[in-house]
Formats: structure tokens, C-alpha cells, sequence
């Protein structure tokens, strides 16, 4: 395994394909949101307001490409794999550098994101059947200025007796979103169609005998964002976190 | 006990004599930070990058007086015991109601407060022989925009025998500051006279036996206010907190 600067190096050359799912070990990895300064407050708010989707772990100066506390060194406009470029709530193009993008205004925020907790699951036996499968829900978020919108969650499918251990887990990890926010039945929370995924990777329903577990999902701001038009942000794409110096257990509660 | 609503409207109203310290049972407490919208981004990333001080529990929408979530109906022009008005860093003066200030762009932040695991340390046993003592550390926060200051905290002294149940017990309570910041001698954190402390009763030092814990403090802002020079700024005043709605468990993690 190569450790987190490592690994941001070769995706920043272009040197480390596909995602960064179950491919960075116990390092935090967090979602990535770039915003204008101007339209920073709204989105800071909705991130206290929004603790599960948006758990914020650092939020950068104003045109400062790097985050100080989590990956001292680092260049946010490069060192992610895939990034979303969203105008209007459209996505418009995904890119593999946003340097040419950057503007001296722009904040970044690093939202904890549950690829994090993928090996502290699997070293419990918690090993989904289905993989993680994104879905919009029918949740809303906390409204704040003009961000709102439904949440976004992730997938996983254990064994029934896996369930409580699987919540035991992630409850220490409330910095990566922290315990399922629905375990159960997926219309509970307005998934009605188990193929209408966010991305690819349909599953085949739900094998028998297992349970649907549902995380809040750092992708939601990217559904906010269509949802409410923001006029311009700046995300990673789906898999592709943004891997930090921090391990997880810097982060769990005790 | 009184409910929340039937404590904050015998404050509103006069009927409450003194302090919220240990008289709201296990009530969530909170410290009251409120500015201007021009500088509410700059402490709302102050909030996020300095969580053991600032554990941020809501954040209004500007010139709305009722947090929605901590205590839907509340007027918090009214109801906390006594406030503190800053200006330029200087404190100018105390007050029992702020409805005379109020501004349709003030934006009200409320910060997790240690009043709130008084009564679960209670019952763990845990009674500080020198009661809830204020002081300023030589810890900087880290700073931003305008924001920058030392930290402030509260120091308590209990027998060696209680302080890791202390640690503990404290430790479920991450929203309202948590387990303590520093354990042991107070001159390593840059308490070097235990008479100077922030507001009254000096102890009579750390009694033989016992071991002087501290927790981060949400009166923190307030010395940051006065090292940065804020323009102006309405807190409560020590001791006078913000009874909500929700009980400490309500906040605990598991």
C-alpha cells in the first residue's frame, strides 16, 4: 500500500487509474467541493446544518490550493482523480486537472466521505454483497440560502447478523458520516427502483438473506447543486476521493 | 426542575435569579456568539477549525432571533440570563435583553456548552472540589479571516481516583467540547497563577489528593474578540447560558 502522498503524486501525473474505492487502506478519504467565495457562507451553514451528508473536515482560504491540517503540501487542482464541473446544476464536463479552472476566489471543502470506512467494515467481516451503490432519496436536507435538496446515499448489502456490527463500526466514524441513516426496506426512504442508481453498477436487488444498509453520501452536494442551479461548483466525480495524510482512527470517536 | 421553555421564560421575564450553572439538569447548555452577517463567515470557519472550543450547534438565518432546531419558539433577544456587548474588543457593557440592539443582519451562533455534562459527571461521581473555574490558556486557536486568539477553558479538580471515569464520561459529550484538553499541571497550558482567572471565585489551589482537569471553553470567542478587535459582538457572559430543548443524550455519541 503507498501512503497518501504517494498515491495523490501518481494520480496527480496521471499515473494511478480508476478510483480510489477500497484502494487507499485506513486513509481518510473525503469528497471535494469548490465554490466561489461568494456563495461560501450558504454552503458553510448547510454543512452545519447537514452533518451526515456534508461532514466538513476542513474548509481552505480563499484561493489556497492546499489543505493545511489534512494534507499539508497538497494541490487540490490536481491531486484528485475525476472532478465534475457543475454550471447552472448542470454537470458540463468531468476533468482530470483544474488548474486551467482555478480562480483566486475559489474556497474548497473536504467533506468525509464513507470510502473511509470500507476496511474498518471489512476487517469486522462486514463485506457488502452488492458493493457501494450511490441513490438519490427522498430526504430533504436543511435548507440554508439557496442550497437545498434531497440526500444522497450509499448501499451496502450484509448478512443479517452482520447488521449491528456493521452500525458498531461506523458509529465511531461520525467524521465519514458516521452509522447508517436507514437500515430496511429502500421505498422507506424512496428508492423505488433498485436499477436508478447515481453512476454505474446496478445491483441485482437485494440477496436473499441480507439487509440494506443506507450512509449518508458526500455526493449530495453534487445533487443539491442540481437541484437548487448553483451557478458554478466544482466536485470530485463518484469514487474518486481525495486521499488525506490522516488515518482513520485519528478521527474516531473513542 | 422546570422544563427548558418554563426556565428561558422566567429569565425572559425577569424570574430567574443568577447563573444556569448546574440548575438546568441535563438540559443541552449553550454559549450565544452573535455578529453581524458581514463577519459571520470568518467565525463560521473559526467554528469549524477550532471544534473543542466552537462546537457549533446552530447558526440562524440573519435577523431571525429563534434557533429552529436547539429551541423552535424561542426569542433569543430575551432569554439568556445576562449578555456581554463588545465592541472593538473592549467589553462595554452587561445587559438582561438584547431586543434594544438587534439588527435584521445579526447572525446567532450557539456553541455547545461543558454546563451541559455538569450533571452526568454528577452522576458519575465526578464533583469538582473547586467548582468551574475559567481560564486563559497559552493555546492559540487557529486563526481565521479575522479571527484569532487563545483559548479559553475550564478547569475543575477532582481525586486522581475519578479522572479517567471523568475522561469518560465527558468523552460521549463531542458537542459540547468533549473530554478534557489537558490533564494535570496548569502551567503546561500557561496557567501560571491559579488566582487569575476570567470572572469570580479564585480556588484556593488544586487541593492535595486531586488532579486539575480542563476542557475547552465556549467563552473562548470572547477573548478572541477582545485579541482581534472585533468590531462588535454580543455574547452571554459566563455562567448565563442558553438552555435549549434537547438533553445531553439527545447529542451523545453511542
Amino acid at each position: 500500500m503507498p501512503d497518501a502522498k504517494t498515491i495523490r503524486h501518481q494520480i496527480s501525473i496521471g499515473e494511478w487509474c480508476g478510483t480510489t474505492v477500497g484502494r487507499a487502506g485506513r486513509h481518510v478519504q473525503t469528497g471535494l467541493v469548490i465554490l466561489p467565495k461568494a456563495e461560501a457562507y450558504d454552503f458553510l451553514v448547510f454543512c452545519q446544518r447537514n452533518p451526515q451528508p456534508c461532514p466538513l473536515l476542513e474548509v481552505t482560504d480563499p484561493g489556497c490550493p492546499t489543505p493545511q491540517t489534512l494534507a499539508p503540501g497538497a494541490d487540490i487542482r490536481h491531486e484528485v482523480g475525476l472532478y465534475s464541473v457543475w454550471r447552472d446544476g448542470e454537470l458540463v464536463e468531468e476533468v482530470t486537472d483544474i488548474a486551467p479552472l482555478w480562480q483566486d476566489d475559489f474556497v474548497a471543502f473536504f467533506l468525509g466521505s464513507s470510502l473511509t470506512f470500507l476496511q474498518a467494515l471489512a476487517d469486522a467481516g462486514c463485506v457488502s454483497s452488492v458493493g457501494v451503490v450511490l441513490y438519490k432519496t427522498n430526504i430533504m436536507c436543511k435548507p440554508a440560502g439557496r442550497f437545498a435538496g434531497p440526500m444522497v446515499v450509499t448501499m451496502q448489502t450484509l448478512p443479517a447478523a452482520k447488521v449491528a456490527r456493521a452500525v458498531q463500526v461506523t458509529s465511531r466514524f461520525q467524521a465519514t458520516h458516521g452509522a447508517p441513516i436507514h437500515i430496511g426496506d429502500p421505498a422507506a426512504i424512496g428508492i423505488t427502483d433498485l436499477a436508478q442508481t447515481i453512476g454505474p453498477a446496478p445491483p441485482n436487488g437485494i440477496p436473499p438473506g441480507d439487509v440494506a444498509l443506507f450512509w449518508a453520501c458526500s455526493v449530495t452536494p453534487q445533487t443539491v447543486a442540481q437541484a437548487s442551479a448553483i451557478p458554478f461548483m466544482i466536485t470530485h466525480s463518484s469514487g474518486h476521493g481525495f486521499v488525506t495524510d490522516l488515518k482513520d482512527h485519528d478521527l474516531a470517536v473513542p
